[in-house]
């Protein structure tokens, strides 16, 4: 395992304390070219500011998208035993095979989209600890899911997507959001894959009774991740830490994506400026995380599959915004008059 | 002319009283599909929606999206010559080159969607008469409008949608809308492509003057759109009826494509049951005819173009929700054990 770029949480540390900027002349660059398209100013909307940003964060006025990835991390839960999902555990490597046959919603939207697409299983014969009863994951356990998720990024894509499959994710997501950002349990839990008034009120408890179990651990964010976290979302965080360093713009997905993304941003409120948020999901408290890390998401479609079903629903936009940006004609190519206000 | 299919409004109203239903047996084979599928009852929100409605238009419960049609109609109107735009009349035919071209964004949003594009240009040298005088057309120019959309409706298309190119057709929406749905002008009349307050006003002012020097045309729906409509909107509204005819379901744009359905849906309320909203336009009143067509948007991205450029960005949501339903695994297929409650 000494292949691993993490051997410690320190190695962490130092990686979110050294990270890139956007290009200041693709941005300035981006921007004067937005302001030359035949539209009148502003008027694709945030498909102005998406593609300036992705221009930015590759380095180049006039982008393209050619090579998005999909990558799916798959994860075990102790906790799964509580009874917390309306699924049972097997269900987790039932669907990596699925997704490894192409037959999940994310695999038909990834191939619709032209992007690659990969998962990820993380030891799932071996189920993370139950968190009630003490933290998930030693360091050890911790460095080598971060190291994997870092590991699985291609480093010749221009966009990625983080998803997860987990049973019993939301409940570890949950808790660490609770742990991050404060309040009650209640405010971050909620029905994940569909569950009735009475399992979620079990299922709640049972995010207490982690918060309890580990409480003198909830100070750090990486201990926070550590103690209540699963691999698949570690994984997420060593990839969207990942795509940072190799400055590939990340669209983030749902609750439990964005649970890992927050690690991140606790650390380093600057660790996501190179993610957008893809879409808004069912899941309650998906949107109290979106505004704790200040991104109002792209798509609301009211779906709640994790997968990075609803990230790659929104690459379809980004992918227009930059087709838009980069590929009409200016006004002086088109010969078309500008108006009374031609933007600043 | 004589190939005109509407010679009289007579024509127009006998077609609106005879319009197909989506086909039964599809609608529940597409229920009965998705409750199937690998992923949690539900959990892909509005995009199961979106399939099961697809498919019950296309008559078939697992349906494919092979055959989208883009196409773009434009007129001038006399009322431009009252400054209601920010732009000069003039380029409306520079953009229908420029869409000719394919350098406008809705050339970039229909080839990266792999949507078939065309372009309509609507006698662009005789604009329609300032309506503020009298009606912008008289019954044969409204017909000839109508004819023109319906003809534009490729019948091997599977997806229409209809956008617009019209330097002073907010004007005319506004007015449509005004006339149409009660209230005052200042209710449905906005910046456009980018007023400034006082221009506002202004336009606020010719709609009045429109409605008042048409006051005794506005009791019936046609009547309203050959008063105060353009070539290009009436249009669009041969070009929906047209596609119902063929059940060819169609993505709705802004304020001004609305406004011409509106005129239909006034005349025969399931007439746009084969539509969904698109987008939420940044042209306030949009959201008002979105509520009393009593359709959600799919998307708000702050977009306020036209040209089709927000339907034509959720046709890729539209195909992204077909090619999940389609192309998914079912439960048994995939091996995957089901919830504890497997969807009604």
């Amino acid at each position: 395992m000494s292949q691993f770029p993490f051997q410690t949480l320190a190695s962490v540390r130092a990686a979110l304390s050294d990270l890139p900027d956007p290009d200041a002349g693709a941005l300035s660059g981006a921007r004067d070219r937005n302001g030359q398209l035949t539209k009148p100013p502003g008027a694709l909307g945030r498909l102005e500011d998406l593609a300036i940003w992705y221009a930015g964060w590759r380095g180049t006025a006039q982008p393209q998208i050619t090579a998005p990835q999909v990558v799916i991390f798959a994860g075990n839960h102790g906790v799964a035993a509580r009874g917390v999902s309306a699924f049972p555990a097997d269900v987790t490597v039932q669907m990596v095979a699925n997704f490894q046959a192409g037959g999940a919603a994310v695999n038909q939207l990834a191939r619709s989209a032209g992007a690659a697409f990969s998962v990820v299983p993380l030891a799932l014969d071996r189920p993370t600890l139950d968190f009630t009863t003490g933290p998930a994951m030693d360091e050890f356990e911790l460095c080598a899911a971060l190291s994997e998720g870092w590991q699985a990024v291609d480093r010749q894509s221009d966009l990625l997507v983080t998803g997860e499959m987990g049973i019993g994710n939301t409940t570890a997501a949950a808790a660490i959001a609770t742990a991050l950002f404060g309040g009650a349990p209640e405010d971050w839990t909620g029905r994940g894959t569909g569950l009735d008034d009475a399992a979620l009120v079990a299922k709640t408890r049972v995010v207490a009774e982690g918060l309890a179990a580990n409480a003198d651990r909830l100070g750090d964010p990486l201990q926070v991740l550590q103690a209540l976290g699963g691999r698949e979302i570690a994984a997420m965080a060593g990839a969207i830490l990942r795509a940072r360093q190799l400055s590939i713009p990340v669209i983030l997905d749902g609750f439990i994506c964005c649970a890992a993304a927050a690690v991140l941003h606790k650390i380093n409120p600057a660790a996501l400026d190179h993610c957008v948020a893809g879409h808004m999901s069912a899941e309650a408290a998906h949107g109290r995380v979106l505004q704790a890390l200040g991104k109002p998401a792209l798509l609301d479609m009211g779906m709640r599959l994790g997968e990075g079903s609803g990230a790659v629903l929104a690459l379809r936009i980004l992918q227009a915004a930059v087709a838009c940006h980069s590929g009409m004609a200016t006004f002086a190519e088109a010969g078309v008059a500008a108006g009374d206000d031609p933007a600043p």
